[in-house]
């Protein structure tokens, strides 16, 4: 039986992050065939995907973005920017190998192969890297139908962010945790925390860097809110601890002392129901998990916390992996149904292709500042 | 019916440690009487203490060390350090209470109470705090004879190195690691650790700091030994790492880049064996337990390693505890077993109680250089 498809001769553009051994980031657009869907495949032409902060290791991260420029190359021009020697040796994998990129995006089925016809004509959200383009052939299984009504916007960002914010609490019920402490919390992926955990009864401490960015958490019902650009957010962030009980944090920000700064809190939160000194610190076991990079400097440590602590990375995928499909399906589930309320997305700006490696552009979006989230509309 | 008993309304000596509200640090001696055995208790006249680096937080861990000197007290001569103000925050449940210090020693149980009485005259080791005193008072589960033959000085340290030792490949075992890594490792606890993998057929690297250390454990027959004061250390640790499978390593140090010198190898190593390149880094999951503080600076971590790693704090009692009483009996047989080989300690001198307080001495133990242990003898 023939796959049903149609018009699957297109090609289209492709965004390619190259970094180079000579020590060049080269972002560019190149033509892409995506060839015939196979079996359970489907093509998909690309009408929105954002740029998440996990996109920018592989789009610009080791780029000393100061640099950026324009250059003519073959198939247009190409941004350029210069990547300090000290960083190429940790890239050997990828050198002079163009990566395509974007975890996640929406669009509509154009084609579909042998099992996949019925999505032909429907509107998807879609998971599985090279997103930054116009068009992709993937697994339909990697393809969630979005409800009807919503737009591509709406199911672009259907999976990294609400994963991230359903797996938090998860993360926090499955190693015995009572409460949660999240950095970086008004973010698009902080506010959606927040929906979850009221939604759910899980008592949230929700740590910002500012009192507009405070402000806006406590109007969308948020309980503790911590600005830390306030002198006495340390007590403040102990008493949220003690009374919610969090012994469970995840913190976007990485490097400093702002993992150093929760950990004492919740020691000193432990201390407080002490009834004798213990010289090796509280029982009471303290989790961090380092989510994010937006401060890319070292993580320091003063472990004046005693013993009973853990800090740690936290990727979304392997996470899934663990805890398997069906787990990972009930989420996906509750995404789909909440897709516009629980789980809606911001975006400050809509791009194209080409104005997504824009120097400017790029500068931009590399600030990762709380709140302005872009959103590339490949057909544009 | 009577406790059997003999001689229990001697007293003697217990050295205390107080820290003072006003920012002193005092340690002397002072009279004290054990009172009689209850039902399950024995008196054991302590013959032998060590001083370990674990028993330093409660003796002397805040005080400024510059500052020792000795004043005369109600009691005979007391050693003074100042506390600098900003520590004593953390130390607010033990102001002003002397504390009693000592995890472990060994000695001759001079009278028992009823179901006892058999350890009379009985040479035995102790683990339960306050064993930098004359006369020990407590539970007879928490003794054990030694074996016939063995002095004090062979069984008081039964407990707290010889069980690190046999935790540190256990927790490796448990938590699906096949091989370990250890930092100053031509400690008394580090050379019991390389006798114990021997035995066992457990991979280990060493980490110490000098040719003289490295050509010590060589010759006990390590076989992964990494000399950090040699220029080519980082490629040989990665070297090592690769050959054994190493993703755990257990880090006696604390302070500086240690640990994320260990998560940089096991990332390059896990990298080697890599097709393809992962921006996340490798899902090789790398682990560093700290249990101890050398350095007691704050712990830096570039996160260059990807987000497959997590450094905690490790405290062998909690861990104890986890694992349950039988594991723990085994461990402690084993002990016994192989108290003058596998587990022997080595001391470079030993003191009276008086002199454990002397400031030279003090300072002496306080640099916890490797290779020099004190025993403490209260019968001096």
């Amino acid at each position: 039986m023939m796959p049903a498809m149609t018009d699957t001769d297109q090609s289209g553009l492709i965004l390619q992050s190259t970094v180079t051994a000579a020590g060049q980031l080269r972002l560019s657009l190149v033509p892409d065939a995506p060839g015939l869907p196979g079996p359970g495949e489907v093509v998909v032409r690309v009408e929105a995907a954002p740029i998440n902060p996990s996109d920018l290791a592989l789009l610009t991260g080791p780029a000393d973005l100061d640099t950026l420029r324009v250059e003519d190359g073959p198939d247009g021009p190409v941004t350029v920017a210069d990547v300090p020697r000290e960083r190429l040796r940790a890239l050997a994998a990828r050198l002079d190998r163009p990566m395509a990129v974007g975890n996640e995006g929406a669009g509509t089925v154009i084609a579909a192969g042998e099992g996949a016809e019925a999505l032909i004509g429907r509107r998807v959200g879609m998971l599985g890297g090279a997103m930054f383009t116009q068009l992709r052939r993937l697994p339909a299984r990697d393809c969630a139908v979005l409800p009807d009504g919503a737009t591509a916007a709406d199911g672009a960002a259907m999976f990294v962010n609400p994963l991230t914010a359903l797996s938090m609490p998860e993360v926090m019920r499955r190693e015995g945790h009572r409460a949660l402490i999240h950095t970086a919390a008004a973010s698009n992926l902080g506010r959606m925390l927040n929906r979850v955990c009221l939604a759910d009864g899980v008592p949230l401490v929700n740590v910002v860097r500012s009192p507009e960015q405070a402000a806006l958490l406590r109007g969308e019902g948020a309980a503790y809110v911590i600005d830390t650009s306030a002198p006495d957010h340390r007590a403040a962030l102990t008493d949220a601890v003690a009374e919610t009980g969090a012994t469970v944090a995840f913190d976007a920000v990485g490097g400093g002392r702002g993992a150093n700064m929760l950990l004492h809190a919740m020691e000193a939160a432990a201390a407080r129901a002490a009834t004798e000194y213990n010289r090796y610190g509280s029982d009471s076991f303290k989790q961090v998990y380092i989510y994010g990079g937006l401060d890319t400097g070292p993580t320091e440590l003063d472990r004046g916390f005693g013993f009973a602590w853990s800090v740690g990375g936290f990727l979304l995928t392997p996470f899934l992996k663990k805890i398997g499909g069906q787990a990972v399906g009930e989420m996906k589930a509750r995404v789909a149904r909440e897709l516009t309320t629980t789980f809606a997305s911001r975006y400050t700006r809509t791009v194209s292709l080409r104005d997504a490696i824009d120097p400017e552009t790029v500068r931009a979006y590399s600030r990762k500042a709380t709140g302005a989230k872009v959103l590339i509309d490949p057909t544009l």
